[in-house]
């Protein structure tokens, strides 16, 4: 139900996401007569996935998230997110309040032993196509200490180990300068933790005009840095959306920069555009959650359900427990 | 004698800005031998407006800034301060090391009264020509707690004010949100303190996002926030040239495109491009510091120069002063 547009976007992506991969099943959480108005074109088949279990109420974009748990715990968030609680599906998605469904799985869900706090992991959108780093936490922390960053690198590390098969993901944190001396005393402790850790392949600092050129997997940061990162990329590219289209409106080269300016707009969308990479985890909580965009369309929507399918089929949480674990000091005699 | 190029940038830079600027004179910190091979097609009018002073020690780029203090105190940067703070030039524009820039001018010069810490001032280009946005800490600082953002608000509202002629600057904060209990207590307590200081247009949190929407004319973050903010923006824009000029390669439209590409390159090289906004200003002490970036052309060093002359014209620190003034509490009876 959530998202700028609800159902009509979520229930055409599930199908989708259905017909693509044939071992998946979906729940669709909300209310019974918008979504089976929509699935009257879906095959026979697909149908036989897909259940509906209804609710009629919305979590509504509230003043402070924290309301949900008082007053929507009918909503069709928060009994997704039950869902996943109660084992009866592997993953979460939607398009709803951010904060509000943060709160759902924090609230629903236990933290993956050894991680203090979950974060929100996105994708950066590289030059070269089918190239992505992931950054981590993109908001759902104000501030993180070196603890926390540190986790942030293990998780980071093994969900684009176990996603995106990359045998030994290069793990940056997001900084000022290159220089050992700086930053905030959280971050230099993080980067003192993570090079003395075997298990990652810590490349040092990296810093924000450097996001998109490649040098690493994983990008490390606390929420706050991380949100405006990549809210000011978002922020840039449709800034530069709207020059490439004022150029192909103008009066002297206005049709053949038109017939230019195409490509180019696929470009931008195809290597920039959220869409594309939509799908922001909730990554740290023994259950997968996904956010969507709320301005997501169908196509990022299946994005979005297309990442919970790979990070369940591909047991990220389970895998991160393993590295944790691992990790933690053995006790002495 | 600072940033790629050295004096081949700076000294051309400098006699344009002389040419330009009637009532400017330069001194040129820096070695004799090398400025003045560069100065000889200066004509006789420019030549009477512009000093030498000669050291052949150049502030290198040293592991830890610190260092610059101890090492570097015959250095044409240090040099280059130490004017300003005996008063025999009123601004001081450098493109070397930022760190040791920084250092200088917190060593040589005081804070203006009332202001905590200097700040990092740099403009966002914005989508409208002509318009653009001041955004403040860009790296002065790693962390700002309120008062300190508090400050960088009405510093940057009187920079605006005095250099722009924006009777009354829109201020907004970084933020995560829109919603009040969005962020960081420090920024949550600066926008209490700011909503109640008429002095002050203040308009609530902005997104990264929104950076370039030309909603606010002055953004207040802290130094860790900005610094990243303004390299993910260079970085994205260097993202897309690069998209551009692959397709005005690409081999069906090759030629019609890179025809058709030159304008829009154009465009975003005025729009964006860091050397069309170049010059971050060191505010907060008293006495003006603009800070090229290193990689400047003549163009860009150019505009450094200009906004330094225009800080100085404007009287931006001593108008600082008066507002800070102007907020004191009144002592009592």
């Amino acid at each position: 139900m959530g998202g700028d547009f609800g159902p009509s976007v979520t229930v055409p992506a599930a199908i989708r996401a259905l017909a693509t991969y044939q071992d998946l099943s979906v729940v669709l959480v909300g209310d019974e007569s918008q979504i089976k108005a929509l699935l009257q074109h879906a095959g026979t088949a697909l149908r036989a996935r897909l259940d509906v279990l209804h609710t009629s109420v919305t979590a509504h974009h509230e003043s402070k998230p924290e309301s949900v748990l008082r007053n929507s715990r009918e909503s069709s968030m928060f009994l997704a997110v039950t869902l996943v609680k109660e084992g009866r599906v592997d993953a979460c998605v939607s398009a709803g309040d951010t904060g509000a469904l943060l709160l759902s799985g924090r609230h629903l869900l236990k933290n993956i032993p050894g991680i203090s706090k979950p974060a929100m992991i996105a994708s950066v959108p590289l030059h070269r196509v089918e190239s992505k780093a992931y950054i981590l936490d993109v908001g759902a922390n104000v501030s993180n200490d070196a603890t926390e960053l540190f986790e942030f690198a293990i998780m980071g590390s093994v969900q684009a180990e176990a996603v995106d098969r990359i045998s030994r993901p290069r793990v940056a944190l997001l900084n000022v300068g290159q220089e050992e001396h700086k930053g905030t005393p959280a971050i230099r402790e993080a980067a003192e933790r993570l090079a003395q850790t075997p298990a990652v392949d810590y490349i040092g600092y990296i810093e924000g005009n450097e996001l998109f050129s490649g040098k690493a997997d994983v990008i490390v940061c606390d929420g706050f840095s991380g949100n405006i990162t990549i809210k000011t990329s978002a922020g840039v590219v449709r800034v530069i959306e709207q020059l490439l289209k004022a150029v192909a409106q103008g009066g002297l080269l206005s049709r053949l920069s038109t017939f230019l300016a195409a490509p180019l707009l696929r470009l931008l969308r195809r290597e920039i555009d959220p869409a594309q990479f939509n799908g922001a985890s909730v990554i740290g909580l023994q259950g997968i959650i996904v956010k969507s965009h709320g301005h997501a369309d169908t196509d990022a929507f299946y994005h979005a359900i297309s990442q919970a399918y790979r990070e369940s089929s591909d047991r990220v949480p389970e895998k991160i427990a393993a590295r944790m674990a691992s990790l933690l000091p053995i006790p002495a005699a």
